[in-house]
């Protein structure tokens, strides 16, 4: 069963869970002073609209009609219920998803990207710059742009670059280019780290030009709360009063943040974030102040790091390998309002099988590891005799992925 | 703008065109003795449901209530207003399409797929063969027969299955078996000729196996209509009494079908086949019985046909490289009921471009044909002034045919 909201449905202001969190955010620190960065310091970057964004503590937050007519184009996405994924695990839970793959981009990333577009020519700037390690937001960011009519340049971590053209094409015909990173030096395989310097410092360098990024801070996270606010309007179709446990994969949070934060004023709502375990941000790294970025040139955020040197062994799903994670999540972590827990990617893969032999799709890896704690709580209310409720995040399909499911069919994915 | 239809709309009969044809089909003759072939000859291959769809005369046939719980996974598919394009285009026509991409196999092939692994498996075959070019088919039937619990073995052409490794991933992770053919020439790049004999040899000598076709025949047809059916009664809410054109890009014909035969009967409703110019079986093929297969195994079809050992030029539309067409399809055009154009692929790929930077999907090369052929017919309207109402399938997703794009926007594509 899919429940699908009309058009006229998409929500029409952003859900800004600042003011329900368990304790005040701190705030992000100047890399240089170490003071709290004020509104000039984020400007040769970020538009006026989205640095207010940001900081705001309003409760609900306006989405422009010119972003609304562009997320229409696949929005509001279609909430499923996973049937035949239940029958073949004989739980008495019912599990529905929130079905993101649907955006021409594939994942959910597109719901920031278009609004972070839009303000952006608001103020006259033509040219983004934005760093993509996999590839999914910086495709993300060339389909907004191309609907805008900006020009987008998108650095690309060097090995991916090399290794999974697909992307780089469907980057291209949105009229994006793409380069390898680091720029400076052909030989370099790059990293998400390379490739932020390349992309802030060619920002940095342009009048004409800001640069995007597609998760972490607090003003992506909101715009991501389209998928939770048209979640609970369709659970009410559904006959369902609330979610008992809300779920999402978490690599910088955005995905989790756009489901699970319009639950978080609602106590009986657990929460419960999703990593792997070679990058065990929520579960095993520390909470303090650290860089965004590989190179230590963004601001310090207050959030739980492994470290902004930790190289993540390169597992597949991409999108999940990142030191730290937004500091909207920590505080939820670290305050107790949301659990988190690791899983190796060899679990994760049985469960993305297990979801394609019964639910029919394909989901992409980072999503897999939200299907596989999915799976252990169903299993779990089996045992317990109990119909809880689950509702998750399928965040994006794997079709650009399929190296993935080969290497894990073929016995040749490594365990981490 | 879209328009959604709920679960329960999803079409509970087949609409069977036979009965609305401008003239009588001419039957398939046995290939050895040129005599009607009958049931009997085809029960080796087909199960007697199957078989007796091929032939039916009655106006509606039902669909199982196990094939609509399939269905529901992804239909009723949306029906989309192309705005965008509209805009881009300055027309005053208005474009509207059938998204049949949002299947979990990214094509309307699952339509087929899913009733044909479900009437085998009513008969009890528990295993099923099939031949596949780029790959659309037979991942299709791969999703269709992990549902009913049936194994699948997939022939594939030995060029594709090396050159485009994702879609055999994508039939494995179904937990479908793919081998490339011709099995008994390693060095052989194959074709689909080989790929079909393979196939057909398979299920013959193995009394547990059945051989599934994924266009051409009738019953094929027959379950692609639901596509049309829907698309009526999406129409009518956006408020069109009927279109003036229904287009479809035409490689064996069941996309085409699809979406237009429930129009026939409409004689306001103008019907438009779009073929490459590589491959012309409608624009410059010759009425005659001819051969399904290459190598000649089949029954001879009476249809337009480049003749059955035609190989067209390797284009990048895989699915549209068919010496022949569906008998329905040839005996629309033969009367007078449908119009057929060709174009090369090269102005096939400027529409697509456009189409994906203006409407943010990006098509598969097949599809793209029949966009093609819209993006003309709103330029035709601009000049007349006329609010034309068209209406086409958006027959899949062109996220498995990346390397085309790449091909078409770095000047390396054979304009053939």
């Amino acid at each position: 069963m899919r429940w699908n909201l009309p058009n006229s449905r998409v929500p029409e202001a952003w859900f800004n869970v600042v003011p329900h969190l368990p304790a005040p955010l701190e705030p992000p620190l100047h890399p240089g002073t170490r003071e709290p960065v004020g509104p000039d310091d984020l400007a040769p970057l970020f538009p006026m609209a989205l640095i207010a964004q940001e900081v705001s503590a309003d409760p609900w937050i306006d989405v422009p009609g010119a972003v609304l007519d562009v997320l229409k184009l696949w929005r509001p996405t279609p909430l499923v219920r996973a049937s035949r994924l239940e029958e073949a695990l004989g739980t008495p839970a019912r599990i529905y998803y929130k079905d993101e793959s649907v955006s021409p981009a594939g994942s959910h990333k597109p719901n920031t990207a278009v609004p972070q577009a839009f303000f952006n020519k608001l103020e006259g700037v033509e040219r983004l710059t934005t760093e993509t390690g996999a590839g999914q937001w910086g495709s993300a960011l060339c389909f907004a742009t191309a609907l805008f009519g900006q020009e987008c340049k998108v650095y690309m971590v060097r090995a991916s670059y090399n290794q999974k053209p697909y992307r780089r094409v469907m980057m291209e015909t949105w009229g994006g280019s793409v380069v390898p990173s680091p720029v400076d030096d052909p030989e370099h395989p790059g990293s998400l780290g390379t490739a932020i310097s390349d992309a802030v410092r060619d920002a940095a360098t342009r009048e004409d030009t800001h640069y995007s990024l597609g998760s972490v801070l607090n003003h992506v996270l909101l715009h991501q709360t389209v998928i939770g606010l048209e979640a609970k309007e369709q659970l009410a179709m559904a006959g369902e009063e609330r979610p008992d446990i809300v779920i999402g994969c978490c690599g910088g949070g955005s995905n989790l943040g756009g489901i699970a934060l319009p639950f978080v004023p609602d106590p009986e709502v657990e929460l419960l974030a999703v990593e792997p375990a070679s990058c065990p941000t929520l579960t095993e790294g520390r909470y303090e102040y650290d860089f965004g970025d590989t190179a230590g040139m963004t601001p310090l955020l207050s959030m739980y790091t492994l470290g902004h040197d930790f190289i993540p062994p390169s597992i597949h799903a991409g999108g999940l390998r990142y030191h730290g994670d937004a500091p909207i999540i920590c505080n939820l972590v670290k305050h107790g309002r949301m659990r988190a827990t690791a899983y190796p990617q060899g679990k994760v893969f049985e469960a993305a099988v297990q979801f394609a032999r019964s639910q029919g799709t394909i989901p992409a890896p980072e999503t897999s590891h939200a299907i596989r704690a999915v799976i252990d709580e169903a299993l779990a209310a089996k045992e317990d005799g109990r119909p809880k409720v689950i509702l998750f995040n399928y965040s994006g399909h794997g079709l650009l992925d399929l190296s993935a499911y080969d290497d894990h069919l073929h016995g040749r994915l490594i365990d981490a």
